[in-house]
């Protein structure tokens, strides 16, 4: 293993229980019922003990957006050309996907990684080169990548959320582009959760049941032939994953490293979180989801991580969308924590003794 | 019933099917699989019929938390003494409370009504003096207000709609202080959804399982004492409702009668939304739903309206706080559609055609 990998893997650390409690014990003064502010009390819990600040901020917003194309798709599993993943990274450093009008509504910064398009873009200021290869392999004749290229993949995505440390940035959020890559996150779970193909497999941007008979199909054929390693996260998004999603998976685990929150977004990110949580149990810690996509492989997600989405919208679009609406959230509970009067600065009297 | 009142209703039109099918189409010309931003795609285009504009502006937001006290506390029904409704008053007046935080996260205007609340206020540029009374009387012995009383607090409502359309307000967010509120909210919907009182009776601020079975049994006492007309609201709210009630109710015809998206925060101002409804079926077509409460009864409110919930973060504190956050999926879902690049624009290819 590469040994930035094993060294981030080695500065993972719980998230102390004792900040938990502190910060609990600062939302009970505050002028409401204890617990009445549900999933914001958690949220604002959470950050404060990982941010370990009383006052905590979350200003500085990361966006890292990782774009690859993948081999699959010569079988015939996406409901959109592959030419699009290239056209909507331009859209992203055009400012006019969905992922650009969610970032300008919070006030983040995003980046796009190439990281495995099969395009050769022009440079960009907001544009990342980390091009492992012009796209993966069809997973359905041979392996994704080589694991050399696995391990690479996830080192890119720790090396940017150590760099977004440095530049001060108190939260990242994941995203992702890359026609097809719902076919080998579908691939993970049913690796990992050790479950059937067909349940965790869906639509992804919207193919019909022809497309998805096929899709299932083409997933079942690339285990059976690479027969990847279920408790060897790098063997398995070696020989059924993508780019990006190693990147998400080095992101996360870079960002728990280093003490920053990270906010995943939909199904394709889920997948690169569930092979950090198989390497770094811990960097679950740092994980804030957020929607419940519309795929349903993804409630393995939420069971591996031990947290629940905080919103279904009935959202599949991915990119970083479900990510961005979840600072919002995560913004007002770290407001409420730093904002509310307390009890007695207030003057209310508190809940009654029976 | 009072002219304003009839006169309100009488000016509510449902939204125009047309303009929703025009907001639509827009909405899939935009960079995204048709429908894959779920429901912030059903936000913006009701958002967008609502206002009869291309181009939808949400700016101005208006949250208005209407405060009155409850004689039914003296039955011990709550977790809190009544004087908590005054105090918690001054706390919205400091900006100290939850709804202060949400609301200026958002940069919502926040006006707090006075509207029956137990204590005389001194005069603050935040608080309107519409005190009906000194708070409702005890609905286990007598009925909560007369029914002139109960014309006059929706048509306090409606009148504070009526005025935010002229100062320009783009949304109004409802919410409400009183101690006890629960307890006529559950009263409302047992006879609204005609749904037995033990079914839609919830713990409130936290009460434990003796003053629970008490809370029930004082709702039973209630109805059974003054038979209240499920087939008439303003009945409904004089024998068993509240003042911050009738004027939510009101606020939602005004709101709708004005033709401004109005949204609903929990429980008890879901309490009153039923009363609107109940009132004015189309008044639902401007009600935007923000969470699911931890109260049971909350759900009858779902069915009436016939729109879900946006999410559900185990929050029971009122206010405001929950349609404040709504607010943001809200500004979310409309910047999507006035920003977002189609795919004409960002030269991207359209599905493929099977």
């Amino acid at each position: 293993m590469l040994e930035i990998i094993f060294q981030t893997l080695e500065k993972i650390l719980p998230v102390s229980p004792s900040l938990l409690e502190k910060a609990q014990a600062h939302l009970d003064f505050l002028t409401k019922p204890p617990g009445s502010l549900g999933a914001l009390e958690e949220l604002a819990k959470r950050y404060v003990a990982i941010q370990n600040n009383e006052s905590p901020t979350l200003k500085k917003i990361s966006t890292v957006v990782f774009a690859a194309d993948h081999g699959v798709t010569a079988e015939g599993i996406s409901a959109y050309p592959p030419e699009v993943t290239p056209q909507m990274v331009m859209n992203f450093l055009n400012n006019g996907a969905a992922v650009n009008v969610l970032a300008n509504h919070v006030n983040a910064e995003v980046t796009i990684v190439d990281i495995g398009v099969n395009f050769q873009f022009p440079s960009h200021p907001n544009l990342l080169d980390r091009k492992i290869a012009l796209g993966t392999k069809n997973f359905a004749k041979e392996p994704s990548m080589t694991r050399s290229q696995a391990e690479k993949s996830i080192a890119t995505g720790i090396e940017i959320a150590t760099e977004s440390a440095k530049n001060g940035f108190d939260i990242l959020t994941t995203g992702e582009m890359g026609i097809g890559n719902t076919t080998p996150s579908s691939a993970i779970f049913s690796i990992l959760g050790n479950i059937q193909v067909e349940d965790v497999t869906g639509r992804g941007t919207g193919i019909d049941d022809s497309a998805l008979i096929k899709k299932i199909s083409v997933i079942k054929k690339g285990i059976e032939l690479h027969q990847p390693d279920p408790d060897d996260p790098i063997d398995i998004l070696a020989k059924v994953g993508g780019f990006e999603i190693g990147g998400i998976a080095g992101l996360i685990l870079g960002a728990a490293a280093q003490k920053i929150p990270i906010v995943v977004d939909g199904f394709i990110s889920s997948a690169g979180a569930a092979l950090a949580l198989k390497m770094s149990p811990s960097a679950g810690d740092y994980i804030f989801p957020s929607h419940q996509s519309s795929e349903p492989g993804h409630k393995i997600f939420f069971d591996m991580l031990g947290h629940p989405p905080l919103f279904d919208l009935n959202m599949r679009l991915g990119e970083g969308t479900g990510a961005l609406l979840a600072v919002n959230l995560i913004q007002s509970a770290v407001k409420i924590y730093n904002e509310m009067a307390t009890f007695q600065s207030a003057g209310v009297s508190t809940k009654q003794t029976s």
